[in-house]
């Protein structure tokens, strides 16, 4: 159980989340706090199966890790509801509990989304003035020095022009902190850049934005300006944003299946192909976000971030180091700030 | 005017749709006339200005080409309400007009996309059976021999469940009769694919196609599932098609570009690069599919094809043999058979 263990930082992890549950985040959750000290974990889960695990990598009683023993795990197809209601002494629920009580400072798990958005939005509320958290992640554009966050990325099937506009706010916060951005450029999703486009909730968040002078508001934008540089911020509700990004994983596995079949056809290319191997992945990995950073669930008065569910090893990682770089950030306050700026100014 | 002009095939072009107008749509015309000597086109749009360029081309009493002289131009950002109302005399709806009166098997625009839409709902109006149109094309897949047809993309905002069903069974028809599949799989594009995820109208469209037992409905998919043959035929509404298209068409460049500063990096990637370069083209080129061929808009009574409005002369002329491709495989009535079968069942 965890007893006085609150060092500098400590998250609370969901191991038993994702495909391969324990078995990719315990190594991830290793690889971690050997790469920092002031990190402490709280591994939530099945107490025999991790303590397993520790042993065969004789780290048992490492004094970073410790095991938070949970009975129950929320199961990647289970509704949300029913795990809400059901799975009280899940991982999941138990490493959210850890954030409500204050004995973590974030959470991260891999697991169901659906659950993970409702559970964490009853156990840990979100901030005045916000309606809905929302799944936010950066996306490359075409300036190598630049991205672009774009919101919701699946939490919200539906979002109304208020919930829209917040998402706005939040997301114009996030780029602040995160790429250090003066007045970030946030823009509307939408199918077609005129006034005139789009749907009624669309048109209500534009003129919600605009009032809200502390945001730099840009218009509509389309889907082929998402890595154009043309916003820092694109806002859109969880459906529209979750079949866009899965739509970018489709392309990029596409183009990359296909170039690779374009240089199995040149002798030539064959042979270059494995020279410039190292670029072409670093080219495609970033267009499938979620892998390699996991994507934050912001809106929440506490740190949640939610890390793909096949996501290996190294993408764990990341996404626990995501979670240390939004507590240190601070993001819930910076978002409750700049809401209750918005609602001065009306 | 248009006078005996009836030949075996005959397709009425909106000449001043698009961003360059009859500076691309004349010379793919010509094109197009020159390719087919079956074909005859009826040139919609401002005499003087259409005169010029035949002329030009020393084509002006070419015997495929005639000229039907309009006053007005559908402008790119003009409101579809204000077209429908106030631009009765435009070359857009001139050409819709001609093929409700049967002097047009078909008509072709670059113009814009939500006056197109509204103008030739009014004018040709729907099938019996369909209450809406949607945007139809092809995307390709992992599989070199296979294409995806995905609807709407962009016709109509929101749709409802009725309408979703609709647009399956009319997707149906159109990949049995373009890539004469048995049975193609319909699907229902989702942030999930279990049965639990999405939105109720989805969920409905979901029972509605089950229902139907002449299609081979195969449930829900997701974005990164759109080019893995997991189906034949994908179902959305016109806001979130747009959005994936657009997104497909902006992650292509995106690789396009970075895979292009990959290549400058090496001195023999360079080199290679030129080799290469035909097969690359060849690879991202179907990943922007109204650029290359236009998309049909299906569920009306007549035929109607929307050409990208940034199209060049040889996108514009595929978006022409798109038109005598449809005229040959008589869609309208075709879907309006498979609808009447549907009902029949229930």
């Amino acid at each position: 159980m965890v007893e006085n263990i609150l060092n500098d930082l400590t998250i609370a992890l969901d191991v038993m989340g994702g495909d391969q549950g324990p078995l990719v985040t315990i190594p991830a959750a290793i690889l971690a706090v050997q790469k920092s000290s002031q990190l402490h974990l709280i591994l939530c889960g099945d107490e025999i199966l991790i303590r397993e695990i520790l042993v065969e990598k004789q780290l048992l009683s490492h004094p970073q890790l410790s095991i938070f023993a949970t009975t129950e795990v929320v199961t990647m197809d289970e509704k949300p509801s029913s795990a809400l209601r059901s799975k009280k002494n899940s991982s999941m629920r138990k490493a959210l509990d850890l954030v409500k009580e204050g004995k973590a400072q974030a959470c991260v798990s891999a697991g169901n989304t659906g659950a993970l958005f409702a559970t964490a939005h009853y156990v840990l509320k979100t901030l005045p003035g916000v309606e809905r958290p929302a799944l936010i992640s950066s996306l490359p554009t075409h300036d190598e020095m630049k991205h672009v966050f774009m919101l919701d990325l699946g939490a919200n099937v539906f979002c109304d022009s208020t919930i829209l506009y917040q998402f706005g706010v939040m997301g114009s916060v996030m780029a602040e902190e995160v790429e250090s951005i003066n007045k970030p450029r946030v823009a509307l999703l939408n199918m077609g850049e005129e006034d005139i486009k789009g749907s009624d909730h669309i048109k209500m968040a534009a003129t919600k934005l605009i009032e809200n002078e502390s945001i730099n508001y840009v218009g509509f934008i389309e889907g082929n300006d998402i890595f154009t540089n043309k916003a820092d911020v694109i806002v859109c509700d969880g459906f529209v944003g979750n079949v866009a990004l899965k739509t970018c994983e489709g392309v990029a596995k596409l183009v990359y299946e296909k170039l690779k079949y374009v240089f199995s056809q040149h002798l030539f290319a064959r042979f270059l192909g494995r020279i410039l191997s190292s670029s072409l992945k670093k080219l495609f990995k970033p267009l499938n976000p979620d892998q390699y950073n996991g994507a934050s669930l912001i809106g929440l008065r506490g740190i949640v971030i939610k890390s793909h569910g096949n996501a290996n090893v190294k993408a764990f990682y990341s996404a626990i180091f995501e979670a240390i770089k939004e507590v240190e950030r601070q993001m819930p306050i910076k978002i409750k700030n700049k809401l209750e700026q918005g609602l001065k100014e009306k």
